[in-house]
């Protein structure tokens, strides 16, 4: 049986096809969107469309720009020979926020994942490859997830990177900064004490 | 400082002032909307904009309707002499779903409140009290919610609906089925000893 109006359902299922939201939110979302003024919901649809057009990747670092060279990229005052390779554009933003970092960036848009078919050529690893043979790099920092996936895909670039004679370092695991012990999983526990650092 | 480009930063900001979504779940909606094929968000976007233009309210019973009268309104096969008065859409649908409600609705669009300013006269309830003068009416069922705005509703309702000399009933407070009563409160608890039946 259906409940909604035809529009009403076809706002509520595009709404559901969004990650983390659940058929209830989706209803919520819907039911809040057509109680909006009429110039919000059109801002909304309208800033889908406009993302979805104006955004392309950066040339240099395949990070999300709205320019050919993302403004990272273009900055002159960043340290240009270090790169941190990440799996994704928020991870990017993740590092940024923390104001501690003054390289530039190479965002990969996945890990290798054979299991759903994410083969190394179907990142941008290959082009992570000839930009290291093409600008003067001393360090390429892998910032990949710590997940199986992001650790298989830190040893692939590991291995080309330091082929190429270039720096290639690792992203610290251990136990996160205010977290209690008796909480962490063994794994990471295992690591921490691996990759201590002398007092 | 901004890590995004003005269109990402358009795209979060909208998401965001949606109800339930924080910032870091619109950054997760906004990078997924950026990842999807264009159709897919062309189609986002323009459910938005249908639901928001073909969506207007029932001339009956004020329920969202993409025709002048709903198809619960419009539905012969229903019983138009009950009318169950709920404050919102959603809390018809919640109605409908049980399959065992075979009356009509009337939606208010809201609950008396005078702290944020909604009076009687900013709801549908003059619609309703006119209704009742002109359709057959034996019986009025107030679905308000169980707060203190849905319980002024219900006052206020039950007040005028008698003067109209038509039945007026409410849904039974109680504990909900599946509920221990050492979760439920105080309120809850003596509302479902007062409104015990006979076994």
């Amino acid at each position: 049986m259906n409940y909604y109006s035809d529009s009403i359902n076809q706002l509520i299922e595009e709404m559901s096809a969004l990650p983390g939201i659940g058929p209830k939110s989706a209803q919520r979302l819907a039911f809040h969107i057509l109680e909006m003024p009429k110039e919000r919901a059109e801002r909304l649809s309208k800033s889908i469309l406009d993302a979805k057009s104006k955004i392309r990747l950066c040339k240099e670092c395949f990070n999300l720009s709205d320019s050919e060279v993302c403004p990272i990229c273009a900055d002159t005052k960043r340290d240009h020979k270090i790169i941190m390779v990440v799996e994704e554009p928020s991870d990017l933003v993740a590092y940024e926020k923390t104001g501690q970092y003054e390289g530039v960036y190479h965002v990969l848009h996945g890990a290798v994942n054979p299991m759903i078919g994410v083969q190394p050529e179907n990142l941008k690893l290959k082009e992570l490859l000839v930009r290291l043979t093409k600008e003067d790099v001393t360090e390429v920092i892998v910032a990949t997830n710590s997940t199986v996936e992001g650790e298989a895909t830190a040893l692939w670039i590991s291995k080309y990177v330091k082929q190429a004679g270039i720096k290639v370092t690792r992203i610290a695991s251990g136990v996160p900064v205010g977290g209690a012990l008796e909480y962490v999983d063994e794994m990471t526990l295992y690591r921490a004490l691996e990759g201590r650092t002398e007092l």
